[in-house]
């Protein structure tokens, strides 16, 4: 049992250098005594942990605080910008990336337009991506966090699978860390969504919740216990390749009929695409093959016919395949990410009544299905946390 | 964050007292040098603890082990009888209870024949197992471990739904509790079989395990990083209740076309019943009304083509549930135990087939589908286990 490994001295001083990492980072400023009190380590413990940090310059001395009778205390903080980092998000149809500080703060933003490639030229523009966004700060940097669609191998980073970028078995975290000799940190985009939502969703945190991240792929990430649950393989919440229909459509991942084919971004579009052509009581029979996201999005506004049938079928789909995970796991909380979200609360309370109607009504009673509150940069934002968390023991937080 | 929690003294010395309390478990007689060995602890320290070891009884001095040079050291082991466990299995045609020590040996085990109560007399059966296993010994009780169908409300032992038992919110832990004025655990028996199956399965142990339960209803038990994960609402593991078929037949959770009404062994003997009445070439339709799980296992491994249909039909549904929870959790080992496992690798194979076809082939292609390697015992026992390791942090083992 893990909780049973050998509490040595070591274990025990690493474990209490991150407790007082942590508690500096989680106040703005901070006396020495204050640590001692909410750790309940000793005043000798915290003045040497504090002094190994200040070594390292992720703290910092920063003037006296207010006297409580005798001396006025020195204050400490975490210096925000000790190391930044770096986090990409390799989904869509550009990768994004940003240079943070440890507070999360946005220094430099930068993009790659994909405009379809793949391959070996995919790499190319995450490499130009990164080049950027190391260049773009002489500070420290702490390493590069990167979120991609696909199934990772995220112990040595290798990405196994990812269909849209048609990579298999790429290294790209050996690549990565060779070329700026700094650690890496490869995650899946929806594993990194979620954690990233985890952190900057409103308090209190759950215990648990599941990020469902659905745009032009579909994906969870699940965080049990405050931590992200990556699986054996780590591919937990690869909950898009289920089969949900008996041979259906044909799936980038080779199957037939998997949740994607139904419930995607790109499914929706696809279907509006091919249904228009044969429709023309519909404002989207005008030009079908110019049918994109936008064109689906304004027609189930404006409750055409045509849209309203293909989402709302999207919406029960995925509502079924949630309803299955509800009842496996348990968790109260599923929020919901990507651009499927422009369809709004119509498409919402499909999903909601869905995992209602199909999972145990003790359990589904309890659940509580929403839009997530993080913005366009969560996968970014995720996987530079990812990165964070594994160097530091910290949780990237504002 | 849960690792981020005060390292406080008191924390230290209770982790360290499990800790040595585990390795003289683990071992059949061990030196309190050994011990400072084994964990890394001060010969000190190792003493102060060992001491209030055998001072509550736990562990006791058993003579000179051999001299490596000085002294002959003292060998110390875990008295097994110095607390017993009561584990009870409220599961199927009868409740079934076992007294066993320290070490799951068994020293009592007792039965009382459900014979189709429910309600307020299956609770006096209950109590009326309990009486007997509690007067079975004058051993000291460390107390009762209870593992029920349905949903539990762990924390006070509250069951809030079990359908074969026609229980609502019925406060068994508590009643329990005051009756013998002695800890208890009330778990959901499939997740109490998990444990077992975790607990008493070949090492080595892998870190992730989801034990599947088919018998009247389907349950799964799910083990994570070495845990039992229970959920937000203690239901984890509820797939009996998702619906596989729309609109299908009525379920005992007032759902419809559940995962139960289709592929347990009730839907099973249900289904051949059915078919049965209009099928006269199967060896079933000779008294169709006395159609019973033996008949249907039988008529199956004869190869009996009716038969064949409906349990493949079912390994078919069961097997596609399973696809979605290995998508969704990514846990390689899959164990079935329950009654079902009476159809053998005929049944296996087909399940096996599904889960490979159903889900993402790179998560799937992992995945091992076995049947469990524990007994008839596994809840009963899995229920003295949660209770242990509540109590002592020990994970009962033999």
């Amino acid at each position: 049992m893990r909780t049973l490994e050998k509490a040595t001295h070591q274990q025990t001083r690493a474990y209490n250098s991150q407790l007082v990492l942590r508690t500096v980072y989680d106040r703005s400023t901070v006396s020495r005594s204050d640590i001692a009190r909410a750790t309940g380590l000793t005043r000798t413990s915290v003045s040497d942990l504090v002094a190994e940090l200040i070594g390292s310059g992720l703290v910092e001395e920063v003037g006296r605080g207010p006297s409580t009778g005798g001396k006025a205390p020195i204050l400490l903080q975490v210096a925000p910008r000790a190391r930044e980092v770096i986090g990409v998000d390799l989904d869509g149809e550009a990768f994004t990336g940003l240079r943070v500080d440890l507070r999360g703060r946005v220094l430099h933003a930068a993009e790659r337009s994909l405009a379809g490639a793949d391959g070996r030229h995919a790499l190319g523009l995450v490499l130009d991506l990164l080049d950027e966004l190391t260049r773009s700060s002489p500070a420290p940097l702490l390493g590069n966090g990167i979120g991609t669609p696909g199934v990772i191998e995220a112990t040595t980073g290798t990405v196994r699978w990812a269909a849209n970028l048609d990579w298999a078995d790429l290294p790209l975290g050996r690549l990565v860390a060779e070329r700026y000799e700094t650690p890496v940190n490869v995650g899946n985009d929806s594993q990194a969504a979620a954690l990233a939502e985890y952190t900057f969703g409103a308090a209190p945190r759950p215990d648990n919740l599941v990020v469902v991240k659905i745009g032009q792929g579909i994906g969870a990430g699940i965080i049990l216990g405050g931590r992200l649950y990556q699986g054996d393989g780590f591919g937990a919440g690869e909950i898009g390749h289920t089969t949900v229909v008996e041979a259906g459509e044909p799936c980038r991942c080779g199957g037939l009929g998997c949740l994607e084919t139904v419930a995607s971004m790109r499914a929706i579009v696809g279907r509006a695409r091919h249904l228009a052509q044969h429709h023309s009581g519909s404002a989207l029979a005008v030009d079908p093959a110019s049918i994109d996201e936008a064109r689906v999005v304004a027609a189930f506004d404006e409750r055409d016919q045509l849209a309203t049938m293909v989402v709302e079928d999207a919406a029960r789909q995925l509502g079924r395949a949630l309803a299955a995970l509800v009842g496996t796991l348990n968790v109260r909380q599923i929020r919901i990410v990507g651009s499927i979200t422009r369809f709004g609360d119509r498409w919402l309370e499909i999903v909601r009544r869905e995992v209602r109607e199909h999972a145990l009504s003790l359990i589904a009673g309890d659940t509580v299905v929403t839009f997530g509150r993080s913005g366009e940069e969560i996968v970014a934002l995720g996987a530079a946390a990812l990165l964070m968390t594994r160097e530091l023991g910290l949780s990237l937080a504002r």
